[in-house]
């Protein structure tokens, strides 16, 4: 252990920062406008006073912002920097020994206690001296001159107010005396992503199946016009699966069955054939320009057009040509398929990542999403990302993002918890979850607290999806329209970000392939569907609904002020959530049993929320309509699923009384 | 993020090790001949088959030793190893793909379905020919032999035997491919301690106050002669309060009056006179033989000394005069006394750590541990440890423990719970602890819980005491003889490291200097106490029987295994403890209440215990020689005071019945 002279008089400890991902290995995230409330515990040896301050800059820049840390409790400081610009953050904690502050904090009790003596005076004087030093222009006269006063003069009277002026006491504090300065170990990092990632509203539909007649095959004009319907039903994100040439060589066909039929038009997912790979446009689909159109007129909805980059090819895609080397060749000199033994899926052929030609592969995959960045893609969902080499997405997505920060990657894993984790501290800005079985009030309590609740929000942002063209779950099979309804308020209540697979969610489209699986029955994935969406029965009005709801309510447009509340029937799920201002409390009551009417008493921390314990408050059901009058923190919910099967209550803390009038006095 | 060529490949990772004290930073603390059980997440993307090792070496050695990792469960990984050797170990953590797994697990599902191809069996001959290639010597051979055995053979029957064979697979293993390999960050560290760091049984005394008659100072003579009074009570480390010479000026008088009248002995924390300082022996205790034979003679009754290192010195220490600027001057010219306004400690110099010449004073300070190492101690108690600066301790320790592993350091602090923790990690062996205000059931269990059951007992260990010379807590001082009883029991089956202060401990004695304040009566910190040693209210005969139980269980002598169990009367605290192979099993229940017969039922959770449901167990109380055959998870206790607050039970899991004589068959 070698220290240099300096190290030896550090005597302030700087530990247990947070947020710090791994130790500082990985960045924590933000979004544009946010907070980031930093801790640590800082402490020194024995009793002097100590100061410490939070310095944050944007990633490269110079400059930092100095925000004065105060203490908590337990030796635990904070202060609070704001991320107003898109990238990366840096920031880093200092303390220091205050030899001002403990002279000053124990020359008060020698006044109280009558025993302050002259050499006290004097001891101040000096430091006040020293401060004068480290001052600059007028500041450095006051203190200069102020030194001298207390040096000099000999009235007890005056010594004291001199030494106690709050005005010493500010001056002082301006020039530090930071020469033994303890700074955290390393300069942690945030990553700064568009509010979207924060507050997202997906919607999925397959932009084949959108034609205006049965039995065509819809194009990028057809999606163009279908964008009106998404928009008013008031989703910000449309998420298209993979709109690339798709593989004819072993092509599956409808309801996945291992060979096609002529005409079949096999699944999006087996990308590549002649026309191209994956910065090709699906002949069908239309041109270049049609995309580029249908972009552009989301825009104008503020609709954000999300893409599927699915790293994987057809045995058609041209990089099986002109990149041999990027496929796993098998003695036999064929390619290797993807199998999960003794399943074999001959229709996709996985990337090597442990190909000779790795460097050269990244390079092209990173380029992937450059090109379509290009073409004014901000949005991605990746498929599949856990089979994909873990450092390729570091590496890709930090080089994107360098470039291109706007960008937001949603994982698309549902694999163990470590993986999906990883995914998240390598870069992925959004994330799917176990959400879709996660039905009982125990589990989501669980779940959702575990995401929203831990260090685990500091990487990890959900997005909480009802369904996909994979996850038909069984409690969408089988709860009937309530069952919809409540995981569309679920849904959109405890995830910021939540997303839609439609119109087969809409529409209420529960016919799984066969019992027991997830997989729909005429999966759009292998097939074209023609949907009627002015059917009477569909959700786009609820939905529409929730959406305005979540929209016009800060509260729901974030995840980490999610508070669940105690009732008194299992069936009843109670939380709420706050904006950070506090100004908008939404709380949600949601009846989990999509057969039968559940009654009972939720329970509310009335404190915690600061909601008044003395009068009524208002609880209007913005959902139903309703508006309740509550008191007190217990009070009764009666959701019938044949009618509603939630409420989302805007809670009004503070209802007028006859005092509130000017007529009472 | 500029990455070499082999970087890109290396797809599996490690993070979330443990053991690791913030990130690595602090190495974590066992003893000789401990286990170190290491875990961490290791996966990688896809579905190939990983390996992992753990790879552990003493500090600086080039060889490491390697031990395959097995998985858990949830991506978690573990491997154990044994340190035993005193000073440091390192280890790092290794993961990779491995290809021959992943080929022979899916080929056991290709076997299994019918469904194994010729070209199956040539991927794995290619497998097995490169780990031919990576063989040694007959290895190397039969490997290449049995690849083409592969290659060649065309039955099938054949091809499956010999793809499945076990020797092949345990051959191949043998030499991994690890190309691709992903390491831990860095190496992390463990410092290994003696035994007695992590078992030991203390008693206090002062050595001044153990002369035979009353009146007389004692001498090293007289404390030779008491170590075998200590040895029959079982101790096992004996701590004298400072040895130094005693300052005159400003000396304090008995009970701490602020004026010594002629004739008091001041304060042996008031260290330094014209005598000398820290490397000097107060006259009147002997002289430096005099010293060595008393820690020789407590040697042979392996008693090991500890020795009081207090960083202050008394207006009159020789370093006053010679380091001057070691000492804060104030501006009249006078030196810094200690304060804490408006109380003045004017017999105590405390040194400035900040001082210009702070290196000089690091090293002569850390010389007054090797003076006294030089003379046969091995453990000292540093009083005040946070009052003195951070770095400084963490340098001092690792010089110290570099050359003498076999140090052990007792950090005496009291003060706020992140600095105990920050002292621990950075080099002190043991540490004094709250246990002294503990006394209600649910504080001790959290407490304990906390200490033993959390990652904080990676570097933080307890020592737990009853009382020391500046505590006799109102628990001792109200509770009457049961009082203290209580406290040795739960400070020695709570605590493997723990400590008495004695005699006044074992003469029961309880009066405060004034009602509220926790300073003994007539103190021996400022005034030499005889003691009858033989007075019939003594408990040494009580602590021997309680030091002999400790002495001959394993399970009291770590405090890792500690279970708290539940009670139906909070009044009773009832834990247990296991010796690291699980044959010795200790129970204790304590009753809280110094004053009133308690009783209730103890549940113990049998399966954990794994004792078995199905036929009675004993209890063995090997304090009070009682015997209990104890049936099932409830059984009932009841404790009364006036006779014995406790039971220490030996579990004896295993109680024959009929079937296990001969003569029932």
């Amino acid at each position: 252990m070698t220290m240099t002279r300096t190290d030896g008089r550090k005597r302030v400890v700087v530990e247990g920062i947070s947020p710090e991902v791994d130790g500082g290995r990985f960045p924590a995230k933000r979004t544009v406008g946010d907070q980031v409330c930093v801790e640590a515990d800082i402490f020194t040896d024995g009793h002097d006073a100590i100061s410490a301050s939070l310095l944050a800059r944007r990633e490269g820049s110079e400059e930092w912002t100095e925000i004065p840390m105060r203490p908590l409790v337990n030796d635990r400081w904070t202060a609070v920097f704001r991320v107003s610009e898109l990238g990366r953050y840096g920031f880093k904690v200092q303390g220091w020994v205050n030899h001002f502050e403990t002279w000053r904090r124990d020359l008060l009790k020698r006044i109280a206690a009558g025993s302050d003596a002259n050499v006290d005076y004097l001891i101040g004087a000096d430091l006040v001296a020293q401060a004068a030093d480290r001052a600059l222009g007028a500041d450095a006269n006051w203190l200069r001159e102020r030194a001298s006063v207390l040096r000099l003069s000999e009235a007890p009277k005056d010594l004291r107010t001199h030494a106690t002026d709050p005005m010493l006491h500010e001056l002082v504090t301006r020039y530090p005396d930071r020469r033994f300065v303890t700074e955290s170990d390393r300069e942690l990092k945030v990553v700064v992503d568009p509010v979207r990632a924060r507050f997202s509203s997906w919607y999925e539909f397959f932009p084949r199946s959108t034609a205006a007649e049965s039995g065509r095959h819809g194009t990028f004009a057809d999606c163009e016009k279908r964008l009106a319907y998404v928009a008013e039903m008031g989703f910000n994100v449309v998420y298209l699966p993979p709109i690339h040439p798709i593989g004819i060589t072993y092509r599956k066909g409808r309801n996945n069955t291992p060979e096609a039929k002529p005409g079949d038009c096999g699944s999006p997912w087996a990308i590549g054939a002649e026309d191209g790979g994956h910065k090709e446009i699906h002949r069908e689909l239309g041109t270049v320009e049609d995309f580029q159109r249908f972009v552009a007129a989301a825009r104008e909805l503020d609709l954000t057009v999300a893409l599927d980059v699915a790293f994987q090819a057809s045995p058609d895609h041209p990089y099986v040509r002109e990149h041999e080397s990027w496929f796993r060749k098998r003695p036999d000199g064929t390619i290797q398929y993807a199998e999960n033994p003794p399943k074999k899926y001959q229709d996709i052929y996985p990337f090597d990542f442990e190909s000779d030609d790795w460097a050269g592969m990244w390079e092209e995959l990173k380029n992937v999403f450059f090109h379509w960045i290009g073409m004014g893609i901000t949005i991605f969902r990746v498929d599949n990302p856990h089979t994909k080499a873990f450092p390729f997405w570091e590496w890709a997505i930090t080089e994107i993002k360098r470039e291109h920060p706007e960008v937001i990657f949603l994982a698309e894993a549902f694999t163990r918890p470590k993986i999906m984790y990883r995914l998240a501290k390598i870069g992925f800005g959004q994330s799917y979850t176990y959400f879709p079985w996660r039905n009982g009030k125990h589990e989501i309590t669980a779940y959702l607290t575990e995401l929203t609740q831990t260090p685990v929000r500091e990487f990890f942002r959900p997005n909480q999806w009802t369904n996909t063209p994979d996850i038909l779950t069984e409690f969408l099979q089988m709860g009937g329209r309530a069952g919809f309804v409540i995981r569309l308020l679920l849904a959109a209540t405890l995830g910021a970000n939540y997303g839609v697979y439609g119109p087969a969610f809409e529409m209420l489209e529960n016919r799984p392939v066969r019992h027991g699986s997830e997989e729909y029955l005429n999966s759009e994935k292998y097939e074209i569907r023609y949907w009627e969406l002015d059917r009477p029965e569909s959700l786009r009005d609820l939905i529409a609904r929730v959406n305005e709801i979540r929209n016009s309510n800060a509260a729901l447009q974030s995840d980490w002020s999610l508070k669940f509340h105690a009732t008194d029937n299992d069936q009843l799920i109670c939380y709420s959530k706050e904006s950070e201002d506090r100004s908008n409390l939404i709380l949600t009551v949601v009846n989990l049993d999509p057969h039968y009417t559940q009654t009972g008493y939720v329970t509310l921390p009335l404190d915690e929320l600061q909601i008044p314990l003395d009068r009524a408050y208002e609880a209007e059901d913005l959902l139903g309509g309703g508006r309740y009058l509550w008191h007190g923190p217990r009070n009764y919910v009666e959701l019938n699923p044949s009618r509603m099967s939630g409420h989302i209550l805007k809670i009004h803390r503070r209802l007028k009384v006859e005092t509130d009038f000017e007529y009472f006095l």
